[in-house]
């Protein structure tokens, strides 16, 4: 029922969402603290709150030793050729899991096609990259570490850096035991996976809410979210991340501007080759989203105001403003968690059979995927 | 006695060492035991252990909340122009307060002119950078935030980022009580160094060596230390950081090769315009060297043998070769101290008023001044 109704356009929902509040508010008008129960358990019913401790990953045993190899590997400059290029510069665990360039910044200070998404909750999307191309945070975690415009560097490269290196010799055999070859490329991605999902924000005001603290929202916020279910916001941006969990079309009402949108990125269409893909992203994570701007796959737009008032005329099909534009922003500041604290490991020294940095420009490889 | 003899060239200086040695062995020979003690006295008398807390900073009152929000400053990369490299990215805190590179990669991809000296322990420098230009390290840090090379900003711009975060505006009022303008470069800058003296590496061996464990240094460390201190690679590498004390010509008994001691970076020499300056720097921090490579401030020597055989013939005039490159190459792996474990803070997000990176290469301020 609800992918049914999930899979109708937004507009013909928000048309069955007036239909039903109107319908409830007939029958709830009398009690407003009945009716104020609704609104707590229906966000309950579309969002759920983010956990403190991580999830099962699926074919991913998850223990401390591999969470801690996957600590130093997200810090690790030498993942990329430079040496200079980790996981934090672009997904910085102080900035909301995420860096403040419209794209992020890679090898030879080459800009890359998309806005870096946060790492922060992505263990629960249902794919990652923004066009979902990666099934899981370990495949993804391969992707930028050989993408020429971020860490341009290669497998065989990475893993000859890592067993040169007596303590990634050691603690890979710890979190991989019984593996004859423990220290791979697939390994690399297993842990910085099993770290990745420790870093979770829970206890935002949202979460307090819809577990049954009423007065964890403003009185503006619970107007925001009234509005935010209410125009169809949360038809694409629903469940534990806010979005995270399908593909949909950005610019399904209208075309947003040429800089929001850039014409050559298709989002979708180059995975899947299907024309109604075309300009199709996931959407993303609105968790901690009043503290991750810029905004939108091409970064170009900084405030957050102005995003929601772009997703009103591009996704919703009318103009959000004054006040609405407003409450809707207030709402998604009560989205913004417990950051997660992280000690910055300190790394294993090279040694002399380290590969060493290589930081010119050329010869490149081919051009990276986008982000 | 101690600065005149110091100021004898090094090839008298071991002829007095040896002499010494001579007579001292001829009177304590008897005692194997004594003469260990001995050596023990000896190098108490020349090093000094690290201390587990940092000392006072002369014009500057050390606070909790002074290092914190010094600590927040050294991880943040809004200090550059791009939003993108902050202290963090060439003081690596969990790569021994250095980088991997020859010398450091900055704005715009730019390689910097020397190889970045660490932070951990610096505040017992005499001064800062390669040539000493800087006082200390609150001057020090203002250098790298300005460089074109480097972070590629202005004082006023890094003032407006800050004043521009309500969080940074409550944590330097509170660094800074009683100020009118807390929020200013030179603040920064002394927050920026009262943390930076917190990086400190105590426990080597060498430490529990000259405190009284004898068995702290292997019998070839201590072979090391001999001949560490008596072929005169203390003359210039003594003290707290076993470095960082004083200047010395790189070349002063041979000049090292061209790609080793490029002839354009004369060192000192541009500091203090004097003839006799050149190619004159500070003795780098020895503390941690072990884990720290590349060397000397072109960064171009991996290998700590070769080094220590670089030092050997440009400045003892002989050269170190086999059995004694390897016991002095040993002894300096005893300099390596527990690395300080620091959080990564939870940085205060931007707001809309933060001026938004530049991370265009154009238009270029004058080209930085050299590491």
């Amino acid at each position: 029922m609800k992918l049914l109704f999930l899979a109708l356009p937004s507009v013909y929902r928000l048309a069955a969402f007036v239909g039903v509040g109107i319908v409830l508010g007939a029958v709830l008008a009398p009690g407003t603290g009945l009716a104020q129960k609704t609104m707590q358990q229906e966000a309950a019913a579309i969002f759920r709150p983010i956990p403190e401790n991580p999830p099962k990953l699926p074919g991913n045993i998850v223990t401390p030793v591999k969470v801690e190899l996957g600590r130093l590997l997200y810090f690790d400059p030498r993942l990329s050729a430079s040496q200079l290029i980790s996981c934090q510069t672009c997904h910085n665990v102080g900035l909301g899991g995420a860096d403040l360039q419209e794209t992020s910044i890679g090898h030879g200070w080459q800009k890359g096609p998309r806005n870096a998404p946060t790492t922060f909750n992505s263990v629960f999307n249902v794919a990652q990259f923004w066009d979902g191309r990666a099934k899981d945070l370990a495949e993804q975690s391969k992707g930028p570490v050989q993408a020429a415009v971020e860490m341009n560097n290669t497998p065989d490269r990475v893993v000859a850096t890592l067993a040169s290196i007596p303590q990634y010799v050691d603690l890979f055999a710890k979190a991989f035991p019984g593996q004859r070859n423990p220290v791979s490329f697939e390994n690399m991605a297993q842990a910085i996976e099993a770290f990745e999902a420790t870093l979770l924000t829970p206890g935002a005001p949202l979460d307090a809410f819809i577990t049954g603290d009423e007065s964890a929202l403003t009185p503006t916020q619970q107007e925001g979210l009234r509005l935010f279910i209410d125009s169809g916001c949360s038809d694409c941006h629903y469940g534990i991340n806010l979005g995270g969990m399908g593909y949909y079309p950005f610019g399904v009402a209208e075309a947003p501007s040429e800089d929001v949108r850039p014409t050559d990125d298709t989002g979708r269409f180059v995975v899947t080759n299907t024309a109604s893909d075309k300009y199709v992203f996931k959407s993303p994570i609105l968790r901690n989203v009043a503290i991750t701007q810029p905004y939108f796959h091409s970064g170009k737009v900084w405030r957050l105001r102005d995003a929601v008032q772009i997703m009103g005329s591009s996704q919703l099909g009318f103009e959000l403003e004054g006040k609405d534009a407003d409450i809707i922003t207030e709402f998604l500041k009560a989205l913004t968690g417990k950051q997660p604290e992280v000690a910055h490991p300190i790394l294993p020294p090279s040694t002399e059979s380290t590969p060493k940095p290589m930081t010119q420009l050329l010869p490149e490889k081919e051009s990276g995927k986008k982000g």
